[in-house]
């Protein structure tokens, strides 16, 4: 059997014992699914996110206020803002995740290497990178494979890398493959959406993702997650991350309107 | 009278000409405008544009066939496909037109510049880049005009340089500035849109960017273009360039339903 028609009876045995496992319990997220965190504090969960392009640096340095403020895992922004974040959160307890090749992941490998290095420089401590779809819509997976080899060469371990899936435009053995393939070039997280696409993160997408990686492999629901009940449904499909723009909506019990 | 001061009172000043100009006749576009082509063949105003991210090797090398079969003016691709497309255009009119810092251009100027530099090594004929429109939200125009600068220090006189603004997130007086930044940091294009924000081309852009930059300056409208007619409208308005997926309908007279 070659290693095409292996990864593709691999996939198909996932995706069945997913659906086997979603009729039977809808929250069966497997075997690294969350407790139901309904008293638990939810802010170490959060990836405060601003990502909107016309961002300013004032917008910027609220979010990295917010963040200290909430104690926020991370916060997660463009490259033009790295240096900014990292010196304003020296000695805190959040981290400064910076996105790469975002949000179409269409660039050259050697690119995002680059900005992956460059964003790493300036301070990063995280690396949000998003996997070349059109490969894997091309059945490239060597290319695929390549591309997130080319960022976890330069993050090694002691940045993480979280390898965005854009699950919204993936077919279930799509996703499958991409996160099989992420696992095997080094990613420490798969990640659902960039929030830029026509859809965001998915109970099901979470639950097949955290289904097909290894328990040393963690899961970041990212896009229109708006609300304390949204991010406790991710956690319990196996998310242990929120990539969220209303993360103070989540901590504080309310519910944002235009959050994504 | 210091930097900021002349720039809003040219900037104010060339609004309220536009307005006038608008008031006294509505297809007026000033120096540059061209007479209506409406018996004049467009395929050399179209760069033929295929951006989605999910898109296929085999989705490309139909786009590259369409522009040779049509004589388009150029494809315009993502990064990876560079050199799949330079190779299959050699030897033709075709140019390859290669989006850098795409579409947010939030991306550290550094990186933008890398990634002009291996699409023109990987053979693009030019460059569609886009500003940091963070940094002209937050009025920090050196950084507008050394983003820029670090894209055409690599393209140089040899390769076309198109700036584009993302005209749908930013105020008239804002496309000015970014207008006249992009000229004096050695633009060869300013183009209105990525097709990925919430609008694209509009008349009343095109007009502005016109009566904006200097006649050594041409206009690329991109996003929304879907026919014969909107071609048209943006070539009345001053554009010499077409950003569109819907180059084949607008030869053949028909409209794209779902062009961009």
């Amino acid at each position: 059997m070659n290693r095409e028609d292996l990864v593709e009876a691999i996939t198909r045995e996932v995706v069945s014992r997913l659906k086997n496992s979603e009729s039977a319990s809808p929250a069966a997220g497997g075997q690294s699914a969350a407790a139901a965190p309904s008293t638990m504090q939810l802010n170490r969960y959060v990836d405060h996110t601003l990502l909107k392009p016309e961002s300013t640096s004032a917008q910027i340095d609220k979010l990295v206020a917010e963040a200290k403020e909430h104690n926020f895992r991370a916060v997660c922004v463009n490259g033009t803002w790295t240096e900014r974040c990292a010196r304003q959160l020296r000695g805190t307890d959040v981290d400064v995740a910076v996105v790469v090749g975002f949000p179409l992941g269409a660039m050259a490998s050697r690119i995002k290497a680059a900005e992956a290095r460059h964003a790493v420089e300036e301070g990063a401590d995280e690396i949000d990178m998003v996997i070349n779809i059109g490969a894997l819509k091309s059945r490239d997976l060597d290319l695929v494979r390549r591309d997130i080899l080319s960022v976890t060469r330069v993050t090694g371990t002691q940045r993480v890398t979280k390898v965005i899936i854009e699950a919204a435009l993936l077919t279930d053995e799509e996703k499958v493959l991409a996160c099989q393939i992420a696992e095997d070039a080094g990613a420490d997280f798969v990640k659902t959406s960039t929030g830029f696409a026509k859809g965001g993160a998915t109970v099901h997408d979470v639950a097949l993702m955290r289904n097909t990686v290894s328990p040393k492999i963690e899961v970041k629901a990212a896009g229109g997650i708006r609300s304390r009940e949204d991010a406790i449904a991710m956690i319990e499909a196996g998310a242990t991350r929120l990539g969220t723009s209303a993360g103070i909506a989540i901590v504080t019990g309310g519910r944002s309107t235009d959050a994504y």
